[in-house]
């Protein structure tokens, strides 16, 4: 048996870009319940209130919707000295650089499909202030009461062309492991990857549409089922639109919504419930497409642009 | 900076000695939902419908409550060996022998508090059958729908008297990390250990008797805090003894409910809302004596039961 | 301004038709947690832990699935006289009898569209034993932790070719007041009634087939949203077929389950929040063709047979 | 049988006094998310985003916390006349006048033990503008996602010496049954009144000051059990003082959470769960001592300030 390399921490944080920075930026204060950690040129940095770093989400400014970058933190100095050396020598690295607000030094790459990804250990750790400190000292800042809430980052779900190099791009130089894929007529469809006891930190799920490095959503974690349903509430007092849920996943089991920001970009507001995956040998769950046929796990379809639908869109291309 | 060492995987099972084995088995079975995988002299062996190993709990008739062993599942063959290499060399090893049922071989040592605990990392995942088998494949088996319908082991409580040793030894020589204490008058009085991404798989407290080997508590989780609610109305409703609860804690923020089971041993059910410890570098939450003043998180003042009894009672030593 | 007539207490019970009998019992017992008051004949009666009669549902083998009869309770003897009077200048009444297990003598009619319908006063409370007494004595029996544990009987939702004349017979006959209503093209299409101060007891939407006399759905309502979450796990879980949801309702806002139980009748799960009609003078909400088609509440399109399905099917009628 | 006079609709708003006008405005807008209709003189009126009237808290500056006066809503303007001339008999009436903002011509009356109270039927309803107009048009104003969020005023609850003259005064000339009572020495200790399907709309229970005309707590409902967990987060967060709860009353089984607001009374924050009494000759439960020691419903020991503070407190007598 193969020991997993456990090196990666944990998802860190996620560039989006916005054509309307300055509603999206309402949007994840507001109705999401995010806070700004700083703004700096055509960004802005915004955090949940259990998140410990300076930032899981940076806003910027662009002409259209989709993917800036995304960022694992590493789980040691030397843990991140190992992954780098195996990038190294995919190919796919794009080298050091200085870092950005909030952390330090980092190790640029691509994935095979194009996404800008990058890697680092030195952080700066969120410390509140009078304003926003938290009763419990365990809590990274106080709970807002505002919007959805949310509590913390969970995982980034990209489109990409060719899943099989991404598994095994992932798997060979990331670790962690494959949780869940979806096969059909042998080839993988959909790929959900896990670094630590979370039971994915980023799925892969397949672009039909044949174009590169695409944003398909990115999710916050809340509570309890219940704060989902009451998430509900607020996008469709918000007139935020609301593409489908709030529903139960059969792929993970993970109770969700997914609502679209104001710059066209695909969020999800979920609940894992109890569920983890502690077992050391944990055997990737196969679904074939008669499975997949039976929905969502209490039975709803997919909409179709769930299926479709990502940033940048196709026109964005041209 | 030091890594941390992450060989031992998650809490495996617990073994509880019980006066009235039936009626604990009832209990488990009837009250907390879980099922009977198997059952073998005087034990019988008990699983959360989403525990994925043969058991998570053991039942042994005794002429008293109390522990009789817990157990770590290892992360890897290799893992075992470096850990039982450091234990080995505490003094506390008692050696190899070949297992029980539901896992192969196993190396057993004895905390600095005379807890028994074991090893292993070769185990019998369990299958569900036609009757268990649930509609998702990555449920391990059919949600109950009967009783508090537990998901999962979560963590165990012991009482000791040497607090300071019991950490050093646990960090040492089985590795993750201490993710809060209490410190009162410079000395610790309890200690939070996680193995992995929960905010903790053990915990300790002092044992203010000056007895060796007590056990506190024993969790399994529920999907919502809601779940702990109705667990409430469902322990009111069959006699069973509350004996605090629900509320939150204010250390690791879990919402419980503290039961006594038949045979005299507490129980907790619980909900970890979306808490993880994903932070690598996580530093250790203190709390003083004018903190531990507050109560649990909303101001419940702590029953003073909570403080003092463990299993074995005292009477049960003479 | 009219005084309302408030000579109807609530929804007493509902028989259903059920051409498979023991395994109708077997869902509302074991899945939707409900017990046996009394079996007679061809009929087993059953109730919710929190209803407080004999029985709230009555199943009766039959060759079909669809509605026997439904019954309300008056408010006292001489509101019960004064009803009576009123429906026997409809022509739809039937006469006086006897009753049934449960309840005293009872005034049987039937609706412009063909229900049977009674009414009475008179009713055996129901009386725990020691077996099911609950431990809050206002509680009418425990709690099962069984299944689904619905609480108590809601409402009841029938299908009618003629709209308008079921609409008017309702309310100029057996009082309370319309709370809600779909118009389309002038036309009333569904209409929701209330007795007492839930926002509804009686729906009745209209059959496109032109059939008369069936039956939707009957709802037994549990104590929250995250229950009825819990009851899809369980219809899933146990093969039941879920038709749709959970959801919330755009009309009436109830958070929403619906399934066929074995003999093909359609019922609810549902919770209605701290949602209450107390507004004495409460004008009626009318929906129109445009606000129906942005589906339910957060956007679910309710799936066709939702629109067509009623028991008995056209084929039963042949 | 008598029958139950059922001429008032409900409890329609709650004067209450408080030294500290502008952070009790605060904490019911802020932390509570109520919303401010009228400010005029010294007093500044509040709904919850489901009230339907004008509003249902009145907030008046004085040296003191207390209850200015309550009112009730009637069923129709015979309705009320009726209960007039009942009223008028009594010698406890104060007579006509022209209403305040929001509401029409009033009759004013005190309780035996001094309570001010009013009666109307005349009242403004609530119109949304632009900006507060709920997406659902069966809902009075847009859920604000803002702090507890409370759905609609629910019951309040006062302290008295003579229980059994304010019993017997409410159920003889408002009308309305007694849901439950507490008798100890064969003495009331507490009542619980019921004008509609709720389980109770008023309390009393014994002022063991021997003080007149005192406050014990005013109630708002939110949607379901999860939602005060989480106004105990929101009260922690925001330094609220939260006396006990959040738990399960073993009376009326409200699940509850008691706040001191800055200016010194106690609020509530409750979901009733799906209890209703729709029983039209429900029998009173009556509750001893006995079962009172029991302590609430899980068995938490009410906290001995509950049973002691009212306002004004009784150095503001002085």
């Amino acid at each position: 048996m193969k020991e997993v390399i456990w090196d990666i921490a944990h998802l860190a944080h996620v560039e989006l870009l916005t054509p309307k920075l300055d509603a999206s930026t309402r949007f994840f204060t507001e109705i999401m319940g995010m806070s700004i950690s700083a703004a700096q040129g055509d960004s802005v940095y915004l955090r949940a209130y259990d998140d410990y770093e300076h930032h899981t989400l940076k806003l910027t400014a662009h002409k259209h919707a989709g993917l800036g970058h995304f960022a694992w933190r590493a789980r040691s100095p030397k843990a991140l000295e190992r992954r780098v050396k195996a990038l190294e020598k995919t190919g796919f690295g794009k080298g050091w650089h200085d870092g950005d607000l909030g952390h330090g030094k980092t190790y640029a790459f691509q994935t095979p499909d194009n996404h800008a990804v990058e890697v680092y250990f030195e952080t700066e750790k969120y410390q509140a202030g009078l304003a926003d400190q938290s009763a419990l000292k365990n809590t990274i800042s106080k709970f807002p009461g505002r919007g959805m809430n949310v509590r913390r980052i969970d995982h980034l779900n990209l489109l990409a062309s060719k899943i099989v190099d991404f598994r095994d791009f992932q798997l060979e130089n990331l670790g962690g492991r494959l949780t869940e894929t979806i096969i059909m007529d042998e080839k993988p469809k959909g790929v959900w990857f896990s670094v630590n006891s979370k039971s994915y930190d980023l799925a892969v799920t397949e672009d039909h549409t044949g174009l590169h490095g695409r944003f398909h959503h990115l999710t916050y974690a809340v509570n309890s089922r219940e704060e989902v349903l009451l998430a509900a509430d607020i996008a469709l007092e918000n007139g935020i639109f609301i593409e489908t849920g709030p529903h139960k996943h059969a792929i993970q089991q993970t109770f969700f919504l997914y609502v679209y920001e104001p710059g066209g970009n695909r969020i999800e507001i979920a609940n894992p419930t109890a569920r983890l995956i502690l077992d050391p040998d944990y055997e990737t769950i196969v679904w074939n497409r008669e499975e997949r046929m039976k929905g969502q796990a209490w039975g709803l379809q997919t909409v179709s642009s769930f299926h479709t639908r990502g940033t940048p869109l196709p026109e964005d291309f041209e």
